[in-house]
C-alpha cells in the first residue's frame, strides 16, 4: 500500500484524485493546491486531506509518493523537492517547458535515486500498448513507417497557446513520445512543414495548427505524424505500424457502435468529441502502472529520459519548421 | 442523498458495491449476507457496514433503499419485506422464477406503493439506450422487423443448468425484454425451435443450448431471436432494428481496436471474452437510473412488471419448444 | 468451344448473351424470343444469329448447350424439347412453377442423360462460394445455426407480385436453396411468420412481404432466414453461419467505400440499389461453372434435382405461413 | 463509333484490347506491335486486325484514334505522329521519361490541336473519383490536409527498378497527380525522405523502396504521401482528405467480404493481391472518358499537361531525397 500526496487540484488533478481513491493499492492521503479551498473539496471527495503547504506533502515519514499535476512552470521545483525527500514522483509532462532546466532537473533527481516517472499516458491506451508488444514480439518484422495521427476537435482558446510553446512543443511532443516507444530505438533527423489555416491569429503568434512530420530513425525506418488542431468532427487518433511481415493498425475509436442505414448511406457514430474522452481510461493504467513499480520495487514503466527526449525531438521540430529542412535531433550529452 | 442496503455479497453483489460506492447520490450503508464474512469483508473494502440480520436492512429510519442481489429465490420475500417497510427496492432478475409467486408479488408492492424497479441492466447498454431512442424518435417509421443475438462464450456448468429454468427463462429473457421494450408494445405470439447440440447432457436435462424464436406483434412485426450457449469465440450480442423508412444496428461489441494485415487475411480484436465485460458497464447506469427517480422521485425506468411480461413470453416460448407451434402469450389480468 | 443458343432475349436475357458472347469457351450462335425483332437485336449486337423457330434451336448438329431464359412457363417445355435433342441445358428457375409438372419434368430429363443445371447464380457469389468452402472444409466445426437475410429495396410491382406465387416460392426460394447448399444437407421442417406490412394489397393478394423463417435440419441445426421486400436502404443480402468452432459471415456489400467523417457522426456509402448490382457479377461465373462441366464432361455444379428441392422447402414454407406450426418438408419419393 | 488502333500488345495492351472490344462506341480495327505475332493473335482474339507498320496505323482515313501502350521509349514519337496525323491519342504515362522531351512533345501535340489524354487511371476509380467530387463541391470546405498511401505488395524485379527512374519518377507520381488533381492546384514545394529498407541492392541502385513524401500547396495546405515498394500484405491504396468541415476517406479496398470470428479474434479477407486487382476496373473507364469526350467535342479528362506537372513534381521530389530539404517545383514557363 503506497501513501499518495496529490498537488494540483484542478481538472486533471481531479481525475488523478478519483484514480488514487478507487486503486486498491494506493491509500490517498494528502491534496495540495495554492488554492486551498480547491485543495479541501476535493481531498473531502475522496477521503484524503488537504495539505496547508508543500512541507506537509514532502515528508517521506507520511508519504510514500507524489503526484505532481501543479501548474508546468512548478513541476521541475516539485521534482527536486520529492528527489531530496526520497519520496517517489508521477509528473505531469513536461518536466519543465526549458529544455535545459528539464534535464538539470532529471539529473538531480536521477543522482538522487528516487522512482521518478513522467506521465505519458496515451503508453497505456488500450489499442496502443497492445500494438507496442505486437511489435516488441517481433510480429511485424522490421519497421519500415509509422504513421501517427493527432488530431483534435477544435482551436485551444488563443490564451492557451500563446503560452504553449507552439504546436511540436504542446501537442505533437506526445506522438513524438509514442513514435519513440514503439520503434523502440531514438529517431535521428525530423523534418515539418505546418501552416495556420485554422485562424489567422494561430500565425500571429508564430505558431501552426497543421502539420505534416517526418521522422528518420538510425535503421533507415521512417515515421510520419500528422498535426491537426481542428477537425470539426472530434478527436482523431490513430497510429499505424508497418513492417517487412506485415502492418498493424490501432484504429480511430468511435464513441458508439450504432449504425443507421437509410437510402443510399449508413450513418455510424463518430469519434470522441474531445482528446480527454478518448483518453480517459489510460490515466488510470498509469497510475496503476507507477504504482506497481512501487509495490514490486522494478523499474517505472516511463523513466524521466523518456519525457526529455520527446521534448528533444520537438526542439528540432520546432527549428525544421522555420528551417524548411530535415533537422537532427539533439538529445544531449546525457543520452 | 439516498441511503442503500446491499442484500447478497457474492460476485454481482460485489459489482453493485463498487457501483454503490462510487456513485455521488449514493451513501453506502449495509451490506447483508447468508454469509456473515463475506458481508463484512465487502462492506470493510467500501466503508459499509455488515448487517447482521434482515431486521437491520429493513428498517427505513436508517435505510432509504434497498438493492437485492440475494439469491434467486429470496427475491420476493425481501420484495416483500421492502413493501411493508416502505423502503424502495432494486431486484435483479427474476422477480420469482415461478410466473404466479412473481406476479403475486407485483401485485403487493404496487399495492404498498414503494418504488421498485427489476434490475434488466442490458436496456442501459450505451448502444441499445440509443437504439430505443431512435425508435422512439419515429427515426425508422413503423417497424418490420428486429433481430437480437444473444449468444454466450460457453455452456455454463451443468448444475447451473439444472437450476436455471431452461434456455427461454435463462437466457432468451433478457433479449425478450429487449425486443418489447424497443418495439415498445407486447409481443402477442411467439414460436421458437430448439436443439441440444453442444453437450448431450443438455438434451437430457429437457434444455435446448441452440435456439431460434420468432416474436410476432400485434402491429404484425416480427421479432427473431437467436440465443445459443456456446460460441467458442466469446460472447456475441447485437440488434437490428428494420422500419419502413430505415434500419439501424446496435453492432457487435469488440473488445479491442487492433487490426494486423499479413499475406491475404487481417487479423482483428474478437468480441468481449464473456457477457460480462460486455454490460459490465450497463450496471452503474442502470443503477443511476434508479437512483435518479429516487431523487427526482420520478417512476422507475424499468417497473417490475416489465419483468412479469419478460417472464411471461418466456413460458409460452418454453411451450412452443415442445408444441412445435406459435404460442399465444398470456400476460395474466393484470396487463 | 461450346455452340450455345439463347432462348429469351428480354432483360436478363440480355445480360446472358454479353456473358455468352464475352466468355472463350464459348461460341455464341443463335438467339431465340417469341419476338423475333427482340432475339435479331439481341443477336446482332453480338455477332449471333436470330433463330426463326426452336427447331432451328433444339437440332444438335449446330447446337451443344441452350440457355433457357424465357418466361418460367416456358421453362418445363424447353427442357425437355432439350432432354429429346440431346442438347445440355442452363435454365433459369423454376423448372415450373408448379412442384409436381417440375418433378416430372426433371425426372425425363434425367432419363434422356443430358447435362442439365439450374441457375442458382447466388452460389457463385465471390462470398458465398468461399463462405460453403470454409464450411465444407470443417473450419468451422459441426453447425449450429445459419442466418439469412434476404431484403429487397422497394415492393416489386402489384402485378408481378400476383403471378409470383407469393414470398416463399418467388424470393425466400433462393435463401432456402443457399440455405441447404451451405449446409450440405436436407432440411427437414420450417416454420415461418409472415405479414403484409407495406402494403394493404399485398395482404389482399394472400401474400407477405416480411417474413421470418426457421429450418430445422436433420443433426438439430437451425436456420433463420429473413425475408423483406421494402428496406428504403438498397439490396441487403449477408450470410452468417456459427458452428462448434466457430462463426464466419458474408457480410452486406456496399455500393462504394468512402466514409465522410462530420460532426458527431461518419456517413458512409450505403448497399447496392437494387439486387441486380449486387448479383449482377454470379451471372457470369454461374455460366462459367456450366460451360466448365461440359468442357471437361463433369457433373454440373447444380443440379436440377437442386431447384426441386429448394421448391419443396418453399411448399412447405407457403403452409406454414397459414398453420402457425412447423411443417415437414416433403422431397417426393425421388429424394 | 470511334475507329481505334491499338499500339502494344503486352500484358497492359491486352488489357485495353479487351476494353476497346466491349465498348459499344468503340470500333477496335487494327493493333500493332513490333513483334508481329503478338499484335496478330491479340487482334484475332477481338475481331480486329494486326497493322504490318505504324504508317497503317497513322492513317486518318481508316482510324479515329489510337491507343499508345507501347514501350515508354516510343511514347513520344507516336505522339508526334498522332499530332502531324490528326488522330486523337489516349497515351500511357509517362509521356516521355526526360521531363524536357515531355515538354517539347506536350507543345508540338498542342500546336498540331488534336484531342490527346495522359492515362492516369486512378482518377476513374470508383471511390476517388466520387471523393474528388466531395471536394468539388465543398463539401468539406477549405482543405487542411491530404494524405495519400502508395504501397506496393512485393519488390519489383531489380531489372524494371534498374530503368524505372526512382521511386518517385515510377510509383509516387501517380499519387503527385492524385493530389493535385483532388486539391485542385499545384503543390509549390516538396520534401521526402527516403531509405531502401528491403533489399540492399535497392540502395545501389540509387534508389529507395520506402518514402515519406510532403507537398505544400500555395493555400497552405498539407499533403502526405507515404510509397512502399514491399508490404507483404497485399496491394495498399488509400485516400485520406481533411478540411475545415469534416474529413472523407476513400478506404483500403479488400478482395472479398468474409470475416471469421474464432477464439479472441476475427479474421478477414486482405487487400488486393496486387495493384492490377484494385486498378483493374479503372481501365475501362478511363477509356470510356477518352472516347465519350471524342463523340461530344468535348476536352479530355486528363490533358498531356497534366502529366508534365506530376512529373515535375517527381522531379522535384527526386532532388529532396538527397538534398535533405523542401524543394521548389518547377513547372516550365508553360505553366
Amino acid at each position: 500500500m503506497q501513501r499518495f500526496a496529490l498537488i494540483g487540484a484542478g481538472f486533471i488533478g481531479s481525475i488523478h484524485a478519483r484514480n488514487l481513491a478507487a486503486n486498491p493499492d494506493v491509500d490517498f492521503s494528502l491534496v495540495y493546491d495554492v488554492d486551498q479551498e480547491s485543495a479541501e473539496s476535493l481531498a473531502h471527495a475522496h477521503g484524503a486531506r488537504a495539505a496547508r503547504s508543500l512541507d506537509e506533502v514532502f515528508d517521506s515519514r507520511s508519504i510514500d509518493a507524489v503526484f505532481i499535476a501543479s501548474s508546468t512552470n512548478t513541476h521541475a521545483a516539485n521534482l527536486r523537492r520529492a528527489a531530496a525527500s526520497g519520496i517517489a514522483a508521477l509528473v505531469e509532462k513536461p518536466i519543465d517547458i526549458d529544455l535545459r532546466q528539464a534535464r538539470d532537473t532529471v539529473a538531480a533527481v536521477e543522482r538522487a535515486g528516487i522512482r521518478a516517472m513522467v506521465n505519458f499516458n496515451r503508453r497505456f491506451d488500450r489499442d496502443h500498448s497492445r500494438l507496442k508488444a505486437l511489435v516488441e514480439a517481433g510480429n511485424l518484422g522490421p519497421l519500415y513507417l509509422l504513421q501517427l495521427t493527432s488530431r483534435g476537435p477544435a482551436l485551444p482558446p488563443l490564451d492557451y497557446l500563446k503560452v504553449s510553446g507552439g504546436q511540436m512543443r504542446d501537442q505533437t511532443v506526445h506522438f513524438f513520445d509514442l513514435a519513440r516507444w514503439i520503434h523502440g530505438s531514438d529517431p535521428q533527423e525530423v523534418f515539418v512543414a505546418g501552416a495556420a489555416l485554422t485562424d489567422p491569429r494561430v500565425a500571429q503568434l508564430g505558431d501552426v495548427d497543421t502539420s505534416a512530420a517526418t521522422l528518420r530513425f538510425a535503421s533507415g525506418a521512417l515515421a510520419q505524424i500528422d498535426s491537426v488542431r481542428h477537425t470539426g468532427y472530434g478527436y482523431d487518433e490513430r497510429i499505424e505500424v508497418l513492417g517487412a511481415d506485415g502492418m498493424a493498425e490501432s484504429g480511430r475509436l468511435r464513441a458508439g457502435n450504432i449504425t443507421v442505414f437509410r437510402g443510399a448511406h449508413s450513418r455510424a457514430d463518430g469519434l470522441h468529441v474531445n482528446w480527454f474522452e478518448r483518453v480517459q481510461p489510460t490515466y488510470a493504467l498509469a497510475l496503476q502502472g507507477f504504482v506497481d513499480a512501487l509495490e514490486r520495487d522494478t523499474d517505472v514503466p516511463v523513466p524521466l529520459r523518456d519525457g526529455l527526449k520527446a521534448q528533444a525531438i520537438a526542439e528540432a521540430a520546432t527549428r525544421s519548421l522555420s528551417s524548411g529542412r530535415s533537422e537532427r535531433i539533439d538529445y544531449g550529452s546525457e543520452s
